[in-house]
């Protein structure tokens, strides 16, 4: 075993593309909760209650739902430097970009089953305006409570041809350490849940079914308790959002879910968790077809979708998106007379 | 014993005035999540997403705080009648009024202390408009989850110069049923605890240490978890709401308590709990001043403001709200750029 | 419309019938967390720490499982005895028994689809032994959290073979009020949800698929909130209780619910809620074929047992229990070494 | 600023001294819910159900109580060997012993304020005995839910009579980060908030206010939910435990708290919080004399003892003790028959 590469942070924002930019935006700001922290050209900014930085969320109009990147922040300018020079090293780096809102210079590059990441370094702390400066100090931000008022990202799960090389990747060259592992009786990854701190997990590959590549499976907002998911489904319920799966508990990675679909098309998870892994020579769990066939921690079973959907969706079936993008609209905030 | 007086349902609504209603209005909606149903000339009729009927609580400008009147629904026409009798009998009885907004006739009389209540039975179901109907059929409204998102009206808690002839009023003329008391070393009553339900109160009165007559202590509205409770405390928190006591656990009633002061000067309850009282032969508890001072159920003591503050305040000391009617005001509702 | 019957107050107690009686015992004392208040014979009484009666579950060793009786109690003497009245009228009465552990002379009668009933008053208040003393006086015992630590009896739910004369009884004899219904398309009545207090339900009757009668759908247990719900799977989980339904949200009568095996066969369930119903003109929810077919509050599909098994099972195809009585049996209680 | 050392994982364990030795066991095996893993001779090793090694408390009876010990885990042997060699160089090393129950190789010295730490890579991972195998296969233990069934070691507060240098020494010779402090208005540090992970904080030094040396303020240990810290104090209460804070939001750190006296005399604490600390360039949130004169997050006032009792006692007044031992004893476990 090698020694433990220490040069990544955590896992900074993610881009999220839709075609219907208004109703998705519409969306994470009413019902998920988040501010609108920057605008720039086809892309809105948004951030949760708890994101220390500016922003965790990047929300880019585009033909077709799906990633646009997601971006890692290092632990320092030169821990950053070894990680450029690591992937330029696998050949699969792209290059420099000069920065973007809120942060400084990024180093693109492309994950082996397409997705483009990035990672950086410096990065703005936020700070907040008059009407959101909060009570307490060591928050980041006033907490409004509007909708599910999500904190901030909490994990990125990507779906890819062919597992096993993304996650390599991802341990040997980025230092991300695996928890857990869903592994066939016929040796075929299917997946892989990884983390660079004691969160259970921040980056997770499934297998692309479609044996497409590049695709998103989904985005996670965390909340800071499991009754908070069952408000979000009560409330997601009375906006007409579509739930595709409701408020349980997983089995892999112990952590509460909810799964709707945004109006772009994207599906996203409202979660929480505090399964925390401290053991510094953790073996990986490694998870069979036949306990996966159980069904979720209490025994549910996993909704088909959940299995073949990802976005882009590339079924030639579905030609929009899984909601008409008005139905959800929220009322005009307390006021019917 | 005499047969139990099954005659009125529950309390209907509360009358709340205020002396900064604008500022009052906005907490009302804001924070605690009430939606606006009506307004008629100095009276707006709010509802909490729960409430069956059409408000709970009638907020009414006025030059004092403190409570304009408390109704009671009865279970029919002939109760409603046999209480107007009973009462006329007492020779407390006003005499009746036409109806108000969502209501219809209404018999007035004072309640031995002087708060005015109202008896009525005629009243419209609520039916929602289009953005706030909910998915299920059993539910009133949409649930929007703003602030608070306080469910309905819970109980009415009453400042009384003594307390003792206004709970044999409530008991023996109204039909009301005794679940606790406090009473004092020497006999004297300090607080009751009265239900028309098995909800462990609907209706409290409480000894006014300024000997003061028809004050208000609080009003108290229901959410449906102990974790809304705690979320509605980082709410007020950063919204620089007053906040006069820390969600904790009453002793009496079990109830899980937050309580705050809207911008009229008033208090009010965030609650939730359900210590529901089955027994029809239940003997009230009593609790003694000894026990008393060992403080709420989890040990915590009582703020002393507790004890002696009211509505309206006669202290002669504040002589304003108690906070700066426009220090909690909302965010622009997520759009910050 | 008939003046409301204010005769009785509330369900008291169930009788569990077990062919497994101590592996049923060990759960409902191990798992459920009540105690055993006696023993009588073949019968053991059980207590949820928030029961003012000294017992709100019989259990009774049985060749086949199933419910015993039901029992439920009067507001008053006189009221008893014009409910008694009534149901001899009906000719389904069959008479008066001395009592039983903890209550005087009770009533019996059959309601239509043939399961046992009966009438009671006079009720020993639970008096607790020293180990189970509580600290404060409001509460009935002790609450000392062992497994998932059940309250009282919520609720029964019996299957009938045709639900409507069923429900016809229980509101025209009994005094319930019917707060939901589910009617088929052809005017069949497949639910009724019943209650004799603002609590969304006491007692239930649902279609039984396979046309027989008398049987149990199951008895529920409360729990004062969601997230004592979600614990409770987690125990169960890992305690290898058979679990039928994981945690999720009632479409009718929206209470939280998580439904299991016990060792004897029967299901029962662990479940919370604050659906009160105070409006004392409440007009029955009417619920759908099709409005069911969307599955409960938030989507989850009804498991397909749900809507065919009962106790006794008369299936023909499962002989036993469906767990191995010993596979859930607790640990030596904290000590492994 | 120096590169961040990540060559410690977490704080592995702590050993808690008591006088009374069976009345603290039975303490967190049956009101904490901890298991036994081992004894051996004045020592118990006991676990929470999440411990991913054999135990995170050793407690060992002892003249009086307090800290014997806490131990940090490394990240790997050559990091190991990296802290020993730095803290030889400090001077404050004493030396390798051969290791304890469960671990390897130790190597103690003691921190600036006399407090005795050791540092240790190889460790035993948690084998659960049959009747504790959990049903998933990623957790280490069956959750049985026995009173507050706290899940692990949280954090180790400790009271120092010069803060500075001990904050000084966990940040330059062990690598622990620094989140959160207290400075007074004259400069002297009063409290240092540290950890070496994501969680808030994992280890804490608070000024002791008598001037003393080497005492322990509390040990905390976590549970996954805020309703679970309130489930806890309705247990405490039933239980006789002596409650010195209620149930409240910490304003540093943001964690929910509950804090007790053990049968020892040790004050600890249940705790949970979602507070976490992703920023690699996070700068430390400095409070002043007046913020935390502003009380707990909600407003709470931090009780008198909290700022002045630590054990061992050394006020001369306390010579036992806060507990008669015998009064919180647990009821024989659900049969009172």
């Amino acid at each position: 075993m090698s020694a433990p590469i220490h040069d990544l942070a955590h896992v900074g924002h993610a881009e999220l593309l839709t075609p219907f930019a208004q109703d998705s935006l519409r969306f994470f700001v009413e019902l998920f909760g988040m501010e609108i922290e920057a605008r720039d050209g086809r892309s809105v900014y948004l951030r949760g209650w708890g994101d220390y930085q500016r922003y965790s969320l990047k929300l880019t109009e585009s033909e077709l739902p799906g990633l646009g990147h997601m971006a890692i922040r290092a632990w320092s300018p030169e821990a950053l430097q070894r990680r450029v020079a690591a992937i330029e090293r696998s050949g699969l780096g792209i290059g420099w970009i000069e920065g973007d809102h809120g942060h400084g210079p990024a180093y693109r590059f492309t994950a082996p089953d397409g997705h483009l990441l990035e990672l950086y370094y410096e990065s703005d702390r936020y700070d907040p305006p008059e009407d959101l400066r909060p009570a307490l100090k060591n928050v980041p931000q006033r907490y409004v409570g509007r909708g599910a008022a999500v904190k901030r990202l909490d994990h990125v799960n990507l779906l890819a041809a062919d597992v096993a090389p993304n996650r390599s990747f991802a341990l040997d060259q980025l230092g991300f350490r695996l928890y857990e592992q869903i592994v066939n009786d016929d040796g075929g990854e299917v997946g892989a849940w990884m983390s660079l701190t004691i969160a259970a997990h921040e980056l997770i590959y499934v297998a692309d079914y479609a044996g497409a590549r590049g695709r998103l499976h989904h985005l996670a907002f965390f909340v800071d308790t499991r009754e908070e998911v069952l408000r979000a489904a009560d409330l997601f319920l009375d906006a007409d959002v579509p739930i595709e799966a409701a408020p349980s508990k997983h089995a892999v990675a112990q952590g509460m879910f909810l799964y709707v679909y945004e109006p772009g098309g994207n599906r996203v998870e409202v979660t929480t968790g505090t399964h925390f892994i401290y053991d510094p020579a953790y073996e990986p769990v490694v998870w069979t077809q036949a306990e996966r066939a159980r069904g979720q921690a209490w025994g549910v079973k996993t909704v088909e979708t959940f299995h073949t959907y990802g976005t882009p969706d590339i079924s030639g079936v579905a030609t929009g998106p899984p909601i008409p993008p008005t139905s959800w609209i929220p009322g005009p905030g307390g006021v019917h007379a």
